[in-house]
């Protein structure tokens, strides 16, 4: 093959079509491949391809990836950078009750434009009347301040194919509510907390959540498709793991109020506990099945600084593990002699049924194995990265 | 299980052998689980388990792994960390031309200790008897001083399996040698080079080889086991790639001498090639088929900073494709949608019948996805790293 870069609109369609001839790797329920091309005059609409039914195929047009109309706002936002990871994968897990992997094509929002986010996420003033969050009431106590409930809001598109061309199914907004909000007195001086509790923070969250719902439904495009919302807790900026998502609600048939919030009981934890978590939701048969595993792991190795695991529950069942292993190697013989080691030892005591993913990394953050199982699966693939180095 | 650190001899024991009973995973075919435990006295050997028959089990001892005898000699010997990783898997793959991984297991090397490899790898000397680089001749001028010819050296022990025990199958000892030698004329002084030919290299390596061997079989558990002498041409600091394998040859029989060299057409480029990498020893469609892959993967997405691959020749075939991709991404969505696309570009663009692999990076260098496809393969595993915020 020698295609070297090609730009004019007629060989990029027929690019696109050979590549969405390949899209489907495996598990892929999408269609038929032959569907998953649309031509709109000169612009030619595809899917990524899907590698596991767990996730949605995205859409791509003319070549390019279709990227958020409010791509970026919420990076600033966060200080806990687990809070945007986990913002979005379980915004994608609430969007799969709702619309299936298989039926439905990932599109990153197209409806919410940056600035209507921004406007949105800002406190309600004179020159912002979207503001979702409160006006500065200009109080600097903890307690009698207005804190800033909502910290991000991201929207997501679920598409359908019907014949040839991808339309549009359903939306989901996510709400990442504040349980802590982080504030100065002056300008760069010092950083004070406002606790917010789960009470208030449910109850901010379902109030903005309709707002939010009615402001979609004037939308000519979004007035009788389904619409989640979303409700997110964000972890505190000292925390080792993410918040969880803890409620939801369907709009259907274009109603602009929701009343029915489903509760989420999704929690995440470190292993091992420490005296600051307490872990008191995780199954302790995970814990010493963890302990199990850590304990023969590091007594299999002189150099392993740190053996610990995000273990994520929903509805007090253990739902995914992700196991992170911090070591000092001498020689790739040892790394590939502990990743096989990792596996039998994995294999053996870490709970099964649920899909686990293991990284090792050295001391100053790269990654040196991997291994990972899937809920369903019994041995672990593993892969053992020898060509890094300079990069 | 409950499990908790197990200290008493007797209890390991156990353990081991039940660990060892669900050592091989897959693809493995080192004989039956019941014969990989071996106990000499309050001693128990067992072996890593093996994903892949790709790899060799390693030696676990009393729980722990058998690290090498001279660990950690190397490591600050070598400016260039690609040095490093290559020499040691060059080493593991001509072994396997010698001793199967089906046979035989891998044990870090335990006949050389720290300080014997120190003495050789120094120079010849009142003090030092046993340095195999030439004695310092005073001179501080590139083309007259002595260079220092050998710059890594490593053992590696290959173990068989008989009855119940396992016990020496083989030994394979490599020699790292530069072809640029870095010094200093004053101490902390600027850094100067000494470039050594490749005929001068290759004559350097096969006569410090003999001596070696000689050396080895003196050493009365070596007297008679075969032994791979392997040559490794280190590539310099500034090189983008790790050095090749250039020969190596097999002593049986307790030979002492060798003069059987086969030499080893091993190369590694990286795509796309440079003003200085012409890449003349590689393949024009292999880099024609990289560079339609990384003009399709540059067009999807709008901040894709770096798309190279290592690129492995053996013998002017490409072996293996290593593909590192650099890119700043706002969401874990397109994290997940590029990874599906990059799944699907692989597949139709990059080489077919040699292991792939793609790394997706930050631009601080965190992993973010992965993708693999094995020589057989047809398609490729993926997966998205989603829970390594803060850690």
């Amino acid at each position: 093959m020698n295609i070297k870069r090609i730009r004019t609109a007629g060989l990029v369609v027929v690019v696109a079509m050979a590549l969405a001839a390949c899209g489907n790797l495996k598990n892929s329920s999408f269609g038929s491949n032959s569907t998953s091309t649309t031509t709109t005059g000169s612009k030619t609409t595809t899917t990524t391809g899907s590698t596991d039914s767990e996730f949605y195929q995205g859409v791509i047009k003319n070549g390019r990836y279709t990227t958020s109309k409010s791509r970026g706002v919420v990076v600033a936002q966060n200080d806990n950078v687990m809070n945007l990871k986990s913002f979005e994968t379980g915004l994608l897990d609430v969007s799969k009750k709702q619309f299936s992997t298989s039926k439905y094509v990932y599109q990153e929002g197209q409806y919410l434009s940056t600035s209507t986010v921004q406007n949105w996420l800002g406190r309600k003033s004179k020159d912002n009347a979207e503001g979702l969050n409160p006006v500065n009431n200009g109080k600097k106590d903890a307690d009698t301040r207005n804190p800033i409930y909502l910290q991000q809001l991201e929207e997501q598109d679920y598409m359908i194919q019907s014949g040839s061309k991808l339309s549009l199914g359903g939306v989901t907004v996510g709400l990442g509510m504040n349980s802590v909000d982080y504030y100065t007195k002056v300008q760069y001086g010092a950083t004070y907390e406002t606790n917010i509790s789960d009470t208030v923070l449910t109850a901010q969250g379902k109030k903005m959540a309709n707002t939010v719902l009615q402001r979609l439904r004037q939308k000519s495009a979004l007035k009788s498709v389904p619409i989640v919302l979303a409700l997110y807790k964000q972890s505190s900026n000292d925390s080792l793991v993410g918040g969880n998502m803890i409620a939801y609600a369907v709009s259907k048939n274009g109603s602009t109020t929701i009343t029915d919030w489903k509760p989420l009981n999704w929690k995440n934890y470190v292993f091992p506990a420490t005296s600051e978590s307490k872990n008191s939701g995780a199954n302790s048969n995970d814990e010493s099945d963890f302990s199990s595993f850590k304990s023969h792991v590091q007594n299999f190795f002189p150099n392993l600084s740190g053996v610990t695991a995000n273990a994520h529950y929903k509805d007090k069942s253990l739902s995914k593990l992700s196991v992170n292993i911090t070591t000092k190697f001498y020689s790739e013989t040892e790394i590939i002699s502990f990743t096989q080691y990792l596996a039998t030892a994995a294999k053996r005591y870490l709970p099964s049924g649920v899909p686990v993913e293991i990284t090792v990394k050295s001391a100053n953050g790269d990654v040196q194995s991997f291994l990972a199982r899937t809920a369903k699966g019994s041995s672990y693939y593993t892969h053992v990265f020898s060509d890094q180095g300079n990069d």
